[in-house]
């Protein structure tokens, strides 16, 4: 697994700057994924977004452009992620796939959650018995045309 | 992409009995999502669980044992689902995975969310631009044991 | 390659009533392409919908659950399609799709084209030189939002 | 997924000089999608079409031969594209696959669109509702022969 | 490697009349490797064609629709074809194909060899050596067009 | 897809002197495409053949160990080529495989074609409707041995 | 991994009349290996080698028609193999593959080990520290034609 | 298919000293193809083969260490093997493995040629009709432990 | 995932029994793994041990041969498996695998643990902290034989 | 199989310090196959302990950093591994893992062994029959939530 240099170059500068996904994203007023995926060449920040960044992270303006061109995007080698903490992503499709599709569309009708017009969102719940991760993605329901 | 017998013959009952999957849930005091996977031979009911499922959807009894036995998980038949619904979690984590890797792991430390001890939840956000799904995952959060 | 028997039931039905997917698309004010789609089991029929064609293809009534239920989609076998007409589309994605995707950018930023707010339709272009296929594809343009 | 160099040294040239691929189909009489695929190594280019496009970037003329050698073709890395953009339209085949084939032949018999003696267009169109991507490909049908 | 039943019903046929490919396809007008494909689900005979066949092999006439209805085609189940005979032939291309695109594009310019305006014979050349067989493959070729 | 630098080497020279692989082929009395696949590492040279090459294309001597040494062979990447010229070869053994093997078989009986005792030649067949290549294998064919 | 009717069939018999694969293979002056394959579907009896085998199994004389048609080979489902038998096979090439290839060029020449002109048999070496399995293949060397 | 550096500077040498793989077995008293597969990075050598390999190469006593360290093994990239030479065995599994294991089973009962405590050697055996090559893998044979 | 119907019959069996693994392997004095490996079909009865738990089944005399002979093993049908609990020692390899090969080659040398002369061993380790699973695996150290 | 270059830096400097990943355990007081895994990049190290590696192993500080960050995890390149030592693991899976998973489920009910809250020990164990391996994994078990 080879990061893009990008994407290096941004997560070094993070690291000695000592800033958080969170501060950066207070900075530009976005979520601290939305920061993060970002720095893995995922998103698409405005002029205004990339020349912040650029600033915080004491980097040189060149990175403006590349920062603000949208990339080609899907970062994850192999085809079935070989990570534990990505896996289990994977894994909760597998056993939870098919009973989440019945469920929204017995809510919802025929249709999916839009993917592109969608946030997610990483919490820490705190708990006695060992804090949790709560993971909230919202996309919006795209009913399927008919025409 | 053939659904085991099981599953063929839980739906059909629920659809004869017009019931949802919140009724169901309702019935047993369980999430809707959960209902499903039970369904999809993804999880595993009590015996008290299965007998109420089963009167609710006049079934023979005989299906008490199939529901409360730990099934063979994994309902998605090929390697890259291709329904779209279900294909944009997977789309989530090529662009989202390694973004939120970084964000759990810089709230927790070292560590993953557990896909076992972990709910999921879908919920309708109305919305006049076009209504929303919500999707929440909530595992524990499991350090890496060192030793 | 096995067709799902829904779908064997429907397409020899309409053989025998000697009716093309055009004739059954104006008969329920449908794209022909998307009434093949539902006979594929790749989209959903309102309940009007399907009582028509029940009726025009002669067929019994306990169809018209079949064809008002939202499928599982997705309905190539193997990862790449060996089919030679099919294959084509595909090829043309292995040498047009990175320069789409930098056209379309060019037009609308990021964002993708839906392929649920969608539609295709398919005409006979009459040439001396040799008639042509000409396939318009129409989507939404979904611009990635941000958080 | 990397970018040939020659690619690379196309597209930071025709940003520094801020045209559009449409600006340089323009100026060789060329559709914009064609263009790009000349980009991405896809196309072969006349000798004068060469020589008009490296004018237009400033770039030096050895890249002459480069543009007018006919490329191994083929220009996305992973067997299924994970680029969301892509993907929908591999998605579109898997939905929309076997119920195109079907109407193309029942237009046109056995056979099927060329994907060489092709071309492909792409438009938007404005809506109140949210401007739409068109995409149009045509392409010379080709019969099976006997023999 | 399961045949589809209607090729093993005339692959019997054929047996217990014991005739050769060669015999049909004189009967018919066309090449023996032609008729075989025909009877692998991989060409679409004419309804004389059709009904010349089953009358040779003294089939039932519900056959001729199936022999006239073009076929879902790609006979192969594995990725790589694991038969010895076959398989040499994927070799050739693994070995000999870069090679020959380069001849024939010396010979041609850019574009390829159709595989659908094309024909295939099989020839046995007598040789005290040891026989050898001849295949000669002959396809329209398609420059790509440009647009 | 990167080729070897020698084959890189090979194609730039040959470019420079304006030598066809023809012309290669004549000045070793062998056929276009072998010199093709040896140019591509896929085949062995012998010394003189070695030397004549190299001296026709200006090339330094210490290459005729390299043109001389067995290969490890297989020229393309992906498991399944997606050069469309080079596809069209793999989709004519998905569509006519299985019929070839069956006509072999019924003139040799149990065996293959040898494809190392093998060759193959492309010719341009000149046609009012549109040239045609002709591509002529020929190779041993080599009964199963019982023991 | 399910085997096919007819080697089902076989290896019962030969069960039922207590008959040993060499038992097999003394009777029609075959190895025991080879007469193993034929079981598998892997080879072709001739008329009188499937005669003497049907009578020495009880057998319906309609097999011999099956038994001495050239098959479809190949009879592992996996692309790798899981049994741990035939999986070692698979490893000896992975580790012992390029180094044998050295050798056998070494002592030939540019060329291969046929497998078709091939034999195979497995002996029983006695050992005190432990009886060892001796695989002997034995097939005609074939040097690359040039042509 | 590339090779590891320290495969490539052993050929060149043995190459530029001009010795076989038997001549260097023979210096070491080890047979050649497993000195080849030490060249190939699959086997490790004492300290003494080490010393005495680098001094007949004249290559430096550095790598000694890397001579002596156990690899990690596993030497061919693609899943099943292109080329021709070694593609052959793989296709000797397909066709010849599962009979292969029943004859090994019925010598032998329950378990496994071991591919550790074993040896392959290749030699030449001279014909009239073409050389052959014998290929004698001899392991122990590992019966399935019972607990 | 469809179990084999020796499976299903020997689970329904015990099941009915109401009979644990355990107390199988009491009977015939094997460890529980060894049996449910015998009931998966991975492992090779002796007569005695058949006999005894044909008869603690009480299930007919027939299925002593099935149990009785070796095998064809592998009983997961994807390449990676998607059952949580399985899956988890895959990545167990995944991210413990070099680091193992590295510990065990320090203090054994170059080779393997054997998977044949081989015994799995699975236990209950209470915790107040949560009960914990013991997995202990011993197997055969084999060195590489050297030739 | 290219290994990381700290990985690389670290395996180099433990053979100069002629120190034993135990003699490393010991120091940090850890278990030899966690500091193995901790320098195949699958671990992280509390600063405390990469300062006490980095003294013992002679390293510049820098690398502090590097070994307190949590890894991208995953180390084996193919989907399955060809290392034998590896592989044996993944077939132990092939052949006992359903086998296990019954096992596990008859003591503990719905759930999986933990591979984060998990521990793993590589022991000798002496043999006048050959050494043998023990490898001891040890994992919280989890039961699967419902909700």
């Amino acid at each position: 697994m080879t990061l893009p240099s990008l994407t290096k170059l941004l997560l070094k500068a993070k690291k000695e700057k000592n800033l958080s996904f969170e501060d950066l994203g207070n900075l530009i007023n976005r979520d601290e994924v939305w920061v993060a995926s970002l720095f893995y060449g995922q998103a698409t920040a405005s002029e205004e977004e990339a020349t912040s960044l650029i600033a915080a992270l004491d980097l040189t303006s060149d990175l403006k452009e590349d920062l603000s061109t949208p990339p080609v995007k899907g970062c994850l080698d192999p085809v079935i992620p070989t990570d534990p903490l990505i896996y289990r992503f994977y894994e909760i499709m597998q056993v939870y796939g098919l009973p989440m599709k019945d469920v929204i569309q017995e809510k919802f009708g025929d249709g999916i959650m839009s993917a592109i017009d969608f946030s997610i969102e990483v919490d820490k719940v705190e708990d006695p018995k060992g804090d949790r991760v709560l993971v909230k993605m919202c996309g919006k329901f795209l009913p399927y045309k008919k025409w």
